[in-house]
């Protein structure tokens, strides 16, 4: 009858995951649980358990817990996504999709026998596909079940424009529509410093690099790492759309939705504009679109819907 | 002539240093340099990049720079050392202290020709006598070279007591001096939850398992990742030492300083409480000590005093 | 089904209530509605536009809605009492008590028409009179029922401590039971200086001077302000009981709590050490004092016992 | 030698000033002197120890000094000037101009005489000549002299539109030239939710609405109020600003800035985009306008310069 906290499951205990799970924890978003294959149940007990003992010094109330037993996650308000492989050297795309489906799946099916009400939101590549895979395993609502995508993307992309204009990152903004990296949309148009159209502070050419960049903006993190990939962008964006949700604050924030008819497209998951509240994703923002900006989407659209009839196989 | 932001270096981009990188910059600290050896460098810069696009979506303003130059960490405010080896199976704790030892002389080398007037922050182990090093070798005043160990361990032990008492781990308090882990002195007497003192809330006997623990919360995290040692925790202490030092708070926090005289010790560093301000240590703080409280830390000191005899060799 | 915002009522929109509700939508803990009476309607409107107002700028999502119809409260998760007249001059103590009292009996009975669910907060003077009231008034359980004023006696205890030994307030704690201001029992052995007992660091002399300085601290202000009594630390104190059960925090704070026993005590409403969570009041931690403490806290009790007559007439 | 905090001065400590106070404390920005003339210093020192008083419980380490000796205001990182009187029924204009303008003198003279190098951000009314008055006084840069009103002004705008569309406040922006309130110049094409311009979500007349609403904002309050004028956006929109500047931020905010030619205006202050840092005001971007854009502009700067003229008198 009283007041809870809320719950919140990780699924994946890998450097997205575990770091994820810090940054809903210093936000005192609820209490987490970090899941993860009962192998590697000792290694999510530590991590856990390591961030559990930072909460008295950065001064958050979370509880943390580590485990490989999805009852733990009983009543969660909303889980996260982030386990699955990452594509290595030699392993064909169709096997990286077809193991990663595989695991979501397997994951879906514990979430919802758990909490067959709650949220979920999907990081694991191809994430599009991933996220259709999710949905239709789930029997959530269409709202319920999120990709994310565009937040890390624009997220690269308004670093790079910070850095390029030398001014603070709270007032770039930027817009994308469409797939992950390679197939995102920018829409550069709709992409701001403080409010002034990028077009009218960056030239042409510059503002071309800066997409290029932002689109290989992945494999840039990689390559450099040499040895994994990303995991604080990824986890910074998981986290916002957590807040979002967990917060009922309707924020505008590009999402990979489920579409029927939106956009023309239909039973296919894309990156669109979304509102983001206690419902999830509770509106679709409809825009307009030149001719090319069409063209992308379309040609975006295509590639997701590819990766899909691998799953279908 | 304007006003421009503090500047830290962390030296060791790996998960501890690069978590307190983190750290600092969602605070908002200053600008962060992550620095390590040119084998490093890319995947330093990876994570430096991987951090800064994290910044649009928390909304922080930090530059962070991954480097393998230490020129780039020119004029910092200060400087936390988290460079270093950790003890293989196999190795002797000699090898281990000269090993450290011989980074330290290395690392500080650099950081003073480059910033002769900052403060100093060690974490590598054995800390006690890397910091002794690190002071020996910077020639900076003794307040400006400052080891961290009591913040680790109270935050440790703060947490086993939350979940024992189910309690918030805003209002649970430790206190330690003398060396790290197993050469911690508890001062159980000065532990309070909400001010109440522990010993009125909890059986002498669970606070025994309770300090037992935490003396060996560093193995713990260690057996469980398997591969790896602690780092939210540790990040999470350095960062609340380096906020102190850099808002100038004057905080009580359990610091390994530099003794001449204080508590009867003197030409060696270990941990007792201290004011931590905008000139380091600004004050020890001495207490009167039980005679079983100063035959524990004598104990404990002998024991540091022991790693220093190996670092004259 | 989704995930909604907790509610907030905050009643009366002087200085005290207006700065209440700013401080718990700065914190994001949920939608606030700041309530007054009629005649006060559009002043308490101005307020509340005013704070939404600030709301973009300083980056917190809540909305603020200032009204004179209790309607507007329903289902709030929370209501704090701000309601009520000050001792103006020639007033007698009989007639500021029988007219808070009635405005506490009317406030009750329109807060659980509309939220026969609640936990209130009062913080009307004098609160433990006033708390007993709305308890007995609103039918609530006890540990539902809540009278704030430890917190700030305690803040500005810590206040002027941390003034006397320049050092950060973060660190400084302090301990009272009782009633509030002149009937406060300050437990001095209960409060520290980063974990050390105060009485070692600051002389018995100084100490005493500023536990009186604390008692007539309501006082200090009233007359510094010359025309109102203070506002930000009873707000700020407010904030934090308030975030403690939002948050279910279980956190150690003093409470003007329901005795049943406790202490000796029974039918009566005063300061003692509670566990503030998800259900109010959850725990009362009975300590074991010192027979001058035993006796302070008697005549604390009799103090407020003696107004509680003032009601029964 | 060591790291010492910023130290602020807030002139004037009505509602506005001693909210302002607040706010800069809540942030950590610094260390705080609130100034008000002679005959209100108990009242300021009231409010700067209430505020303190607050400090232990939000967890604040900042030092309010209340005062009305100059003297205490040395060495200030950063002034803002809240002082001044507000617009009496029966008051004409003229007089509201000279009053103010000989209190900027004033004011201002104290200000350089302790703080030669510092930068300040005036509030006061009407801010473009007040703005202009403190700038000619001081003798300080032009950068260094920065007026208030674009962050209000939109912080308006974007609550009535987050409250149009029913979306996060953290998702809209807004954009104004010019002067403040009614002068104000909108420049709605570029103002947005969730980066997707206003245009194509709200219709024209309602657009024509809320810009009427965000023109007499103030009025709105005043007369809600009925006795006094708004201060918590007003309060919000200083503190941004201060942080910017302390915090080195280069943010791109709206200022009433020192114009030499830019738009076409020349010893003039006007509202306009800017680049806020270290450095005070380090930029002035240029915008084109349209037509109807430069002739509202141009009747905006026609007020402003009309304002100037009884200055000169």
């Amino acid at each position: 009858m009283g007041i809870s906290r809320k719950k919140i499951s990780v699924i994946g205990s890998g450097f997205t995951g575990a770091t994820t799970a810090l940054m809903l924890a210093q936000k005192e978003l609820g209490d987490i649980v970090l899941v993860d294959i009962p192998d590697m149940e000792d290694p999510t007990k530590g991590k856990a358990l390591d961030m559990s003992e930072a909460a008295p010094v950065q001064g958050f109330d979370a509880k943390i817990k580590g485990t490989a037993d999805y009852k733990d996650t009983e009543g969660s308000d909303l889980v996260i996504i982030t386990a699955g492989i990452a594509r290595k050297p030699g392993m064909s795309r169709d096997d990286l999709v077809n193991t990663n489906a595989k695991i979501m799946k397997t994951v879906t099916k514990e979430i919802v026998k758990y909490s067959p009400e709650t949220t979920i939101v999907v990081l694991t590549n191809p994430v599009d596909a991933m996220t259709y895979s999710v949905f239709k395993e789930s029997g959530l609502p269409k709202g319920r079940v999120i990709g994310q995508s565009g937040v890390l993307d624009t997220a690269r992309f308004r670093t790079f424009v910070a850095e390029e204009l030398n001014l603070s990152v709270k007032d770039i903004t930027g817009f994308v529509l469409g797939g992950h990296g390679d197939d995102m949309v920018p829409l550069i148009r709709y992409s701001y410093a403080g409010g002034i159209p990028l077009e009218t502070l960056i030239s042409k050419e510059r503002l071309d690099e800066i997409v290029a960049r932002t689109r290989t903006g992945g494999g840039e993190i990689v390559n450099l790492l040499g040895n994994g990939s990303a995991y604080y962008a990824p986890a910074a964006s998981l986290t916002v759309m957590a807040e979002a949700i967990l917060k009922d604050q309707r924020r505008v924030i590009p999402s990979i939705a489920y579409l029927e008819g939106e956009y023309g497209y239909s039973d296919i998951y894309l990156g669109v504009p979304t509102i983001l509240g206690g419902n999830g994703i509770e509106e679709i923002i409809e825009l307009e679109l030149t001719d090319e900006e069409k063209a992308q989407l379309d040609k975006s659209a295509d590639s997701v819907k590819n990766v899909l009839t691998i799953l279908d196989k």
